[in-house]
C-alpha cells in the first residue's frame, strides 16, 4: 500500500534522481527486488502518508565529486556580486511561488504564522546576503580582512590578510524543524563564498526541501553543481569527506558529537544544536510595566511558534522569585487567549501539531523527564500524554489519532537547582519557569544551561542589565534585551536575524552561522600573504604603497610613463588600479587660514592665536584647518569639465599627521586603490589613495577618497 | 647520581614548587619514599645534565581553580589597555635579562641567532601585542566587532557584535623548539584578552621557560594567578577543563588528534602542528636572477636555523625541472660555505644539535623513511646516522658522543609522486627537492602536503605568482612570496611575525595564532546582542543613535535637559557619552558654492555649471561642495577659544547622502560616542557622532570626528 505514496526525488549532478526499485514500485508494477528501505512521512496533522523517502543506491561519493569539479568551476566562473545577484533573483522566484510552499508547509503542521518563519525567513536570508554581499564585499573572489601590515622599515615587505573560498564542498545535515529557512541560512554564505552545497534535509519534512529545490531548477537559477539535494539517509556521506570540505550540521548535541567523529581531519564542522535557553525577566518587571507584559508575550509566543519546535525556543523562564505566581497567572491566561490547537489549514488554527508521532513520543518523554525532576505542569493539561482536542480538518473539533497534537505546557519547577532544569529539552510546546533571588542568581542559572543559542532579558533598568550583561555574554551566542524602548519592534528572542550570528559555544555546539559577511568567511580559508608592495597589489586587485604606478603628469612614478591621461577623465573600463595624478605644490598662506577661519566660521585658537597654539602640545603655532587642507586637495587633483567621475561619495580613514604651518606647501598625490564596479548600476566604486605631503616630504595627512565612475 | 640535579620548579597558585620526595632528595638526604618519576633533561651538546623535571602531586585542579577564580579576577580589574601596559613592561623586564636567557638557551643547543628567534622573538611579541592592543583596542573589557545592524524600521530595535572574555582558563601545551616565543605568542594575547593562563612546557627544555617565567615573578609584573607555570608532565589537565576553558597546542598532528578527544565537548580547542612545508621556485628563477640567489639562501636558512627543528620549516623544495641540478649545487656550496656544526657556545659555530638524543633518534627514522621511498642524499653525509665531527666545547674538533648532533641533509626526490615526499616530517636539519613540470604541477605538489603552515613562492613574475597564488591560498595559513622588490627585506619563511596569523588548514592543526588583534578573539567569545539604542548604549559605553543625549543648546535631546556647558568644555574626565552640540542651521548660498570654488580651485562642474550638474545621474543641479559642507558643519560645532579639546586629528566614515542645493540650510548634530582614555599620556581619544541634516531633516551627510581631548 504504501508503494503507491510517491518516492521523493534527488537532485544531484544537476538532474533528479529516484531509486530505481521505488520508481518501478511507485508505477505500480510488481517487482521481484526487495523493497527498498524508503521511510514513509505523514501530513503531521492528519497522519496520512505524503511521500516515501530513499537514497538507496545513490552514488554518494560522485555528488561530492561533482560539486567539487563541476560546482567549484561554475561558481568560480562567477565574481561574489554575480552570485549575490543570483541570489535575489532565486530569493524573486520563490517569492513568486511562496503561496505553494506555504501549501506544502502546512503538511508539516505549519500554521501560516509557523510558515512565514520558515519560508519568508529564507527567502529573507537570501535577500540579505545579496544587498549585504554587494555592500560589504568587493565585486571580486578575494575578500581582503583588515589592513596592509608594514613588515620593513622601507616599506618593500608587507603583510596582508586574505579569504578565499575552501576549494571542497558544503555538506549541510539539517533539522527537520526549518525545512527551508535551515538550508537556505547555509546555502546563502557558501553561494555567496563560491562553495557548491549538498543539501540533506531530515526525513520527515524533505518534501518542503525538495519543493523549494524543485523551484531554483525550475527556473534555471542554479550554476551547474552549485546545488544538489539528498533525498534520504545520507549513510556514510560524511565519511568520504576530506581536506577542503565542509560540514554545517543542525540537530542535536549527541548527533553533532557522533557526526564530528566520523569526519576526517582537516574537515571544518561547524553545529548548531539545541540549547536550553533562558529568559530572565528584571526584578523592575513587574506586573503592569511595559517589560512585564513584554516578557510574557514573548514567551507564550516562544512556546507556541513551530510548537515550540525551535531550537532558539525559550525552555526556561527565570523569574524574580516573587513574581513567579503573577508570571505563570499571565501565561495562562495569555495561553487561554491566544491557542487554538488544529489542522494549520483551518482558518482561526493558531497552533499546529508537532512535526511527526515520533515527535511527540519524543517530547513526552522529556516532559516526564521534568515532573520527575520536580516540574508541575501550571499551564496545559496535566494529563499531557493524552491527545488533546483540536479543530480537524473539517473544522470539527475533537480527539484527531494521527497527528501529532501536543499541548502548550507550562512547568514550575521550585528548586531552582534542579538538574532537569538546566538539563532537559522538551522540544515542542513546553517551558519551565522558575524564581531566583537576586541577579546574582539569575545570571548563575542562565549559566548553568551550559551555553546557549541565545538569552533574553526583559528589564528596563541599566544596571540590572549590565550586571547580567556581564555574566551572560561569554555562555550565549546572541543576548536580546527587551524593555520598553523597543518591546514593540524587536524581531524576538527565537528568531535569528541574517544580520547577527545565530549559534551559540558549549552544549549549543560551538559554531556560528549568519552574522552577515561573518557567516560567508566560514565558507572560505584566511590566509596571511607576505610580499612586495607589486606583488600583493597584482595579487590582490588593490594597490599597496609602493606599487608601481602611471602617472598623469609623466613625471612621476615607477611604472611605463607618458601616460597623460587624467584618470579622473577614464571610465571604469579604462581606469587601471596605479593610476595617479599629482597635484601642487600650493602654498597655504595666514592670509588662506584666516580667510577659511571667517569663511567657514571655524576660529579654533589653534588657527587663530599664536601664542594659544603654540601652547597646544601638538603644534608648533598657528595651524592650518585640517578641513581646509583636503579642500585645497581636492582643488588640487579635480579635474573640472563633466566626464567618468561622477560623484565623490564619502571618505575614509583620513587621519591629519603633520601640521601645516603658513608658508608650507602641500602636494597631493591621488592613486587609484581600489575598483568595485556594481552589477546592476552602469558606473561602480573607485576608491583613491589621497596622499598630502609638505615641502619636505613630510606626510601631513593620508585618506581614501570615495567616488563613483561611470563604466563608459 | 641523577638525585644530585636540581629539580625544575613549577610556579602555581602564586608561589614556586616542588615535588616534595624530590625537594628531599635534592637535598641530599636519604629517604624511604619511592623515587618519583622525574626526567632528567641533558645539555643538547654535552649530555651532561641539567635537571630534573617533574610535577608528581601537584594538585592540578587547585591549579586550574586558581587561576579561573583568582586569575579571572585580577586580570577583570584591570583594562585591555592597562594590561597591554604590563605587557610592555614584562618585555622591558626580560630584554633587561636578554642575555641570561641566551646563555640558558645555549643549554638546548641554540646559537646566538636561534635564541635570537625564541628569546628576541618572543620579548618581540610583548611589544607587539602591547602597542597593536593599545592602538587597535577600546580601553576596556569588551571589543565592539563591526557597526550596528538597524533591525527596525523606526531605530528602535538595534543588533551589534561584542567580544568578551572567556570566563575560564587558557592552558598551553607547548612543543619543546621555542621554550621561549612558543608559551609567549599564546601568552601575550590571552593576557591581553583578560584570561588567566597555565603554562605547559615540552620537558626536554621546560628549564628556559621556567628561566623567563621566574624573571617575570622576580619583577612583581604578574598580575595574581594570570600565568602559573606546570614544569612536567601534565597528566589529566586537559581532562579537567571545563566549558569557558580553552586549550592551545602546539606539536604533532597525532597528539593534536589525541588531546582534542581528551577535553569535554564545550573546552575550545586550537592546534597548531607541524607540516610538509613547500617553497616554490618560479620557473624565472634561473641561476643568476635575484630570486635564484633569494630561494636557495632561504632554504638553507631554514634548514640551518634550530637545526631545522620549525614547525615552519622548509620540507620541500619545489623547483623547476630543468633547475633541479643548479639547486642542489647552490644548496651544497652554500652549505659547505656557512656551515659549522658544534657547541653553540663555541664563537664560529653556525648550527648547533638537535634539542636531545631521543629527537636525533626520531629525525634518523624519518630519513630512512624518506631514503625508503627514493629519496637521495645529495648534500650532507649519506652515512647521516654517524656522528658528525663538530665543534666541541673546548674548541676541538671530533665527534661528540654526548651532544644530539644532526650534519643537514639535502635529499632528492626523481619521482614527485612518492607519498613519502608529503607525509614523512624529518624534524630537523633536512629538507627533500623535487622538479615540477610547470606551474599547475608545482601547486598540485604543494597541495599534497594536505595543508601547510607557509609555503613561499620566489618568482617576479605576476603570472606565475597569480597561478600559484589562486590554488596555494586555501591550503596555507601563510604564503610568501620572495623577489628582487623584497629578498633582502623579507623576514621569511620560517619566521611567524606577530601581525599575521600562524597556524594552518589541515595537517597544519586547522588553528590560527598571533595576526594582531585576531588572536585575542580567540580568547573571547562574540556574541550578538540586540536591544534598544539606550540600552546598547549603557552596555557597550558606545553612543548610539537614538539614545538619550545631553544637549549643550538645551532644546533638544531626550535626556535631561539644562546642561548648557559646550562639551568641547569638559576634560575627558567630565565628558559623557551623549554630550551633545547642535549648530545650525547656516544657509548655504550660491555664492558659498561660487566662492569656495575659487577659493580652493575645486571647480568641478556639479558646483559650478547648471546643466551639466543636472545631467548627473546623482544631482538635482548645481550643489555644494562636500568639503564645503564639512567644513561649515566646523564652523557650526567648534567652540575656539583653548580648551580640553587639543585637535581633530582625523575622521572617518564619511558619506554624503543628500545633495545640498544653493539656498538649502544645514545643521549639524555632534555627540560624543566613545571615549578612550589613554594610560600613558595626560589626554584621550574622543570619538564625536556627527550628522548634517537640511531644513527637511534629511541626512546630508554622517561621519565621526576624532579629537584628542586632555585628561583634565
Amino acid at each position: 500500500m504504501t508503494n503507491t505514496v510517491p518516492v521523493l526525488p534527488s537532485y544531484v549532478r544537476d538532474g533528479w534522481w529516484t531509486p530505481a526499485d521505488d520508481a518501478a514500485a511507485a508505477g505500480g508494477a510488481a517487482t521481484e527486488t526487495p523493497e527498498p528501505r524508503a521511510v514513509v512521512v505523514h501530513d503531521a496533522s492528519t497522519g496520512e502518508p505524503v511521500v516515501r523517502v530513499s537514497a538507496d543506491g545513490l552514488d554518494l561519493a560522485a555528488v561530492l565529486d561533482h560539486a567539487r569539479d563541476v560546482g567549484q568551476k561554475s561558481l568560480g566562473d562567477l565574481t561574489i556580486h554575480e552570485r549575490a545577484v543570483l541570489l535575489k533573483r532565486m530569493a524573486l522566484e520563490l517569492t513568486a511561488h511562496k503561496d505553494a510552499l506555504h501549501e506544502v508547509s502546512a503538511r508539516t503542521g505549519a500554521t501560516r504564522r509557523d510558515a512565514a518563519f520558515d519560508v519568508d525567513g529564507g527567502i529573507g536570508v537570501l535577500f540579505t546576503y545579496s544587498s549585504k554581499g554587494r555592500r560589504e564585499l568587493p565585486n571580486a573572489n578575494l575578500v581582503l580582512d583588515g589592513p596592509p601590515e608594514l613588515l620593513s622599515k622601507d616599506g618593500s615587505f608587507l603583510g596582508r590578510h586574505v579569504y578565499t573560498r575552501l576549494p571542497g564542498v558544503a555538506v549541510q545535515v539539517n533539522a527537520f524543524n526549518f525545512p527551508v529557512w535551515g538550508p537556505l541560512e547555509k546555502f546563502a554564505p557558501a553561494f555567496l563564498a563560491g562553495v557548491p552545497t549538498v543539501v540533506k534535509p531530515a526525513t520527515p519534512t524533505a518534501y518542503l526541501t525538495e519543493a523549494w529545490v524543485r523551484i531554483l531548477v525550475d527556473a534555471g537559477l542554479l550554476p551547474d553543481g552549485s546545488l544538489q539535494l539528498v533525498s534520504g539517509s545520507a549513510r556514510d556521506l560524511l565519511g568520504q569527506l576530506r581536506f577542503g570540505d565542509v560540514v554545517a550540521f543542525t540537530g542535536s548535541a549527541d548527533t553533532a558529537r557522533r557526526l564530528r567523529g566520523a569526519v576526517a581531519e582537516g574537515v571544518r564542522f561547524t553545529a548548531e544544536a539545541d540549547s536550553i535557553n533562558a529568559s530572565v525577566l528584571g526584578p523592575d518587571g513587574v506586573p503592569g510595566s511595559v517589560e512585564f507584559d513584554a516578557y510574557v508575550r514573548q514567551l507564550v509566543t516562544e512556546m507556541t511558534v513551530k510548537a515550540g519546535q525551535k531550537c532558539t525556543a525559550i525552555r526556561r523562564a527565570i523569574v524574580p522569585e516573587g513574581l513567579v505566581d503573577d508570571v505563570v497567572a499571565a501565561v495562562r491566561q495569555r495561553l487561554d487567549e491566544k491557542v487554538v490547537l488544529g489542522d494549520p489549514r483551518v482558518e482561526g488554527v493558531t497552533v499546529g501539531p508537532l512535526a511527526s508521532a515520533e515527535q511527540r513520543e519524543e517530547l513526552h518523554r522529556q516532559v516526564e523527564k521534568l515532573i520527575g525532576a520536580g516540574g508541575r505542569i501550571v499551564a496545559g493539561p496535566e494529563d499531557f500524554t493524552a491527545g488533546p482536542e483540536v479543530v480537524r480538518g473539517d473544522g470539527s473539533v475533537g480527539g484527531a489519532e494521527g497527528g501529532a497534537f501536543a499541548a502548550p505546557l507550562l512547568v514550575r519547577f521550585d528548586d531552582a537547582d534542579a538538574a532537569a532544569l538546566h538539563d532537559v529539552e522538551a522540544f515542542g510546546p513546553v517551558a519551565s519557569v522558575v524564581g531566583y533571588r537576586d541577579v546574582h542568581h539569575a545570571a548563575e542559572l542562565v549559566v548553568r544551561g551550559g551555553g546557549s543559542l541565545v538569552t533574553s532579558v526583559a528589564t528596563s533598568d541599566p544596571g540590572v542589565a549590565a550586571a547580567l550583561f556581564a555574566r551572560l555574554c561569554a555562555a550565549n551566542g546572541r543576548v536580546l534585551f527587551l524593555d520598553r524602548d523597543d518591546a514593540r519592534t524587536s524581531t524576538g528572542h527565537g528568531s535569528p536575524v541574517p544580520h547577527l550570528v545565530h549559534g551559540g559555544p558549549g552544549r549549543a555546539g560551538g559554531g556560528e552561522e549568519l552574522g552577515g559577511m561573518r557567516a560567508v568567511h566560514h565558507y572560505m580559508q584566511r590566509t596571511a600573504i607576505q610580499g612586495s608592495p607589486r606583488m600583493l597589489t597584482e595579487l590582490t586587485g588593490v594597490w599597496h604603497t609602493g606599487a608601481p604606478v602611471r602617472s598623469a603628469d609623466g613625471t612621476s612614478g615607477s611604472g611605463p610613463a607618458g601616460v597623460v591621461v587624467h584618470p579622473f577623465r577614464k571610465s571604469l573600463a579604462e581606469l587601471r588600479i596605479g593610476d595617479q595624478v599629482v597635484g601642487g605644490p600650493r602654498e597655504v598662506t595666514l592670509q588662506d587660514i584666516e580667510h577659511f577661519a571667517e569663511f567657514t566660521g571655524d576660529t579654533f585658537y589653534a588657527h587663530m592665536d599664536e601664542a594659544a597654539a603654540a601652547a597646544n602640545p601638538f603644534f608648533p603655532g598657528r595651524v592650518a584647518h585640517g578641513y581646509l587642507l583636503v579642500s585645497f586637495a581636492a582643488g588640487l587633483f579635480v579635474d573640472p569639465a563633466p566626464g567618468p567621475v561622477l560623484a565623490n561619495y564619502g571618505l575614509e580613514h583620513l587621519r591629519f599627521l603633520t601640521p601645516v604651518s603658513p608658508g608650507d606647501a602641500i602636494t597631493v598625490t591621488l592613486t587609484a586603490k581600489q575598483i568595485i564596479p556594481r552589477e546592476t548600476d552602469d558606473h561602480g566604486e573607485v576608491h583613491w589613495d589621497a596622499r598630502l605631503t609638505n615641502q619636505n616630504d613630510e606626510v601631513v595627512a593620508t585618506y581614501d577618497v570615495l567616488t563613483l565612475v561611470a563604466k563608459r
